[in-house]
């Protein structure tokens, strides 16, 4: 996203705050993410910096990228440098373990700021092929209208069409629960069970965080537009998310002790699949195949029971 | 499917109506369908006819499986052995040029007997998995709840989940316009614009798909269900499509004619792309993507040109 703003607009200076002082370092000298990206060069208005005064000076904007399950405890570190009127672009999707705060709640709350302007930035969007600018759509929501206004204007060019939506919960939800259901896909086709079932599970998937999500006063067509279907699709359809990668070796039988450990980066939908059960409860709302997935990585059900018990639902009429 | 209701139940005697001498001695002889299953052994219990009046004689249920644009000539062809109690199982997916008529019109107008029962069956559903016993789940819609139910019993199984639905024109539009949202898949495809562009346009297209079948009568929650988004899935992320293949061959830019006059099978969506236009007017319904399909079908558009168009459009807020 640092690329994409940078290439947007040559005259601003996009600063990179990384923890690796190796990145730090490949980003100023080289103009390569030597950990990430390595074969992408980025645009020379992209800076690196490991300390968050440098980088939070001046800001008119901040790019919030830092996991969810990580986020409070680094927004109390750096809250002295943060203007009580920098808006938050979060692009991290999930829900916090136990609290079950989303990122609008966690971002203000973190920053003792309940008026921090905040913006969602959500949407099916590989960042690879972003930066490759094949052609991308994304949204961004915030419930002030003029905020997700500039958002758009700032982010939008030729090849990354922003939409702009007030409802911040249904794009949240939706792009949190997304990555559970990412990994029930994953069990899927892991267990080798074809086709038909992964479109009927994912379709399923679909309906039940719709179901939650309006239960928390998002609306549907949040959830069946880019930040919920397409983005669903996209990570449930296409074999480059981390999520999808944790439940095809789930669905093999590998135990996900041994899956995380293999892994370097970060799969939110293990903790947020905690968040799922509290979240049905709490809301009343029946998540089979959500909730399956939770009771999968807390090894209360092996994937094959779970897929017998999903095929031996009572066959309803849809609603 | 017939397949499918023979394994179901050894003792009933499932009749297949084809036109090819040889695939019918093929059938009856060694239990295979030379043509399109050549490697799938069928249950014994599946006997092949080219005769429509032995085909018929006695039937409890006909599955109906002839393509959309040659139903209403082969049934009136057919009307004397058609016992107007019958109910017929459309597996047929589109629409009929010109008239624009579902399949629910087609089988009871060129039958001459509105009362002809129906019912629609649809869903994410490739047959080989079916036939291989992967897990899959459908819809059966039909006005008629009793009619619908008995059908439900006749189909599922320990692999097929089968749902009810009262809704046949939103299971009837969603199945005959995913053809169309194929085509377009298979074009970014083809343009190797990347899953970004996929999934936003997938996504794109389930909301046409929903905005108009609602404004026919439908109910947005069958477009967002199995015979919908499900189906939608399948169709344009996994790869085995006729339609997808043809927006495929169309997006790398080979001409139509050429395409379609190399295909051994027809693909409904061709066809029902031509209906698309004319439903958007009689509707007024703003369906930029699957217009432009049935634009660079009549030749009208490229595929270039589509996607210019498209990423130019105006950046709304989401509704």
């Amino acid at each position: 996203m640092a690329a994409h703003v940078a290439n947007r607009k040559a005259q601003l200076e996009v600063i990179m705050l990384v923890r690796d002082p190796e990145v730090c370092q490949s980003i100023n000298d080289n103009h390569f993410n030597c950990k990430y990206f390595p074969e992408h060069k980025l645009p020379e208005n992209v800076i690196a910096t490991t300390d968050a005064k440098t980088a939070l000076l001046g800001a008119d904007y901040c790019l919030h990228a830092v996991p969810v399950q990580f986020s409070a405890s680094f927004l109390q570190g750096i809250v002295d440098y943060v203007d009580p009127s920098l808006p938050f672009i979060s692009l991290s999707k999930g829900l916090e373990l136990n609290t079950l705060r989303m990122m609008s709640q966690i971002i203000p709350q973190a920053l003792r700021n309940p008026r921090q302007p905040f913006i969602a930035l959500s949407g099916p969007s590989f960042a690879l092929e972003l930066m490759n600018k094949l052609p991308t759509a994304m949204v961004v929501a915030s419930k002030d209208k003029k905020l997700a206004n500039a958002v758009q204007q700032l982010l939008a060019s030729d090849h990354l069409r922003i939409s702009t939506s007030r409802d911040v919960t249904g794009v949240e939800i939706a792009g949190a629960l997304k990555n559970v259901l990412a990994i029930a896909a994953g069990i899927v086709e892991g267990m080798k069970l074809g086709n038909n079932s992964m479109a009927a599970l994912v379709a399923q998937g679909c309906s039940e965080i719709r179901w939650l999500a309006t239960k928390m006063g998002a609306k549907p067509t949040t959830i069946t537009g880019l930040s919920g279907t397409g983005d669903i699709m996209l990570t449930c359809f296409v074999n480059l998310s981390r999520n999808r990668t944790v439940g095809v070796r789930l669905g093999s039988g590998e135990k996900l002790d041994d899956i995380l450990n293999s892994m370097a980066q970060v799969a939110e939908g293990v903790s947020t699949a905690g968040a799922v059960i509290a979240l049905a409860q709490k809301y009343n709302v029946k998540m089979p195949v959500l909730t399956a997935v939770a009771r999968i990585i807390d090894n209360e059900l092996t994937p094959k029971k779970a897929v017998l018990e999903l095929m031996n639902l009572p066959q309803v009429e849809e609603v």
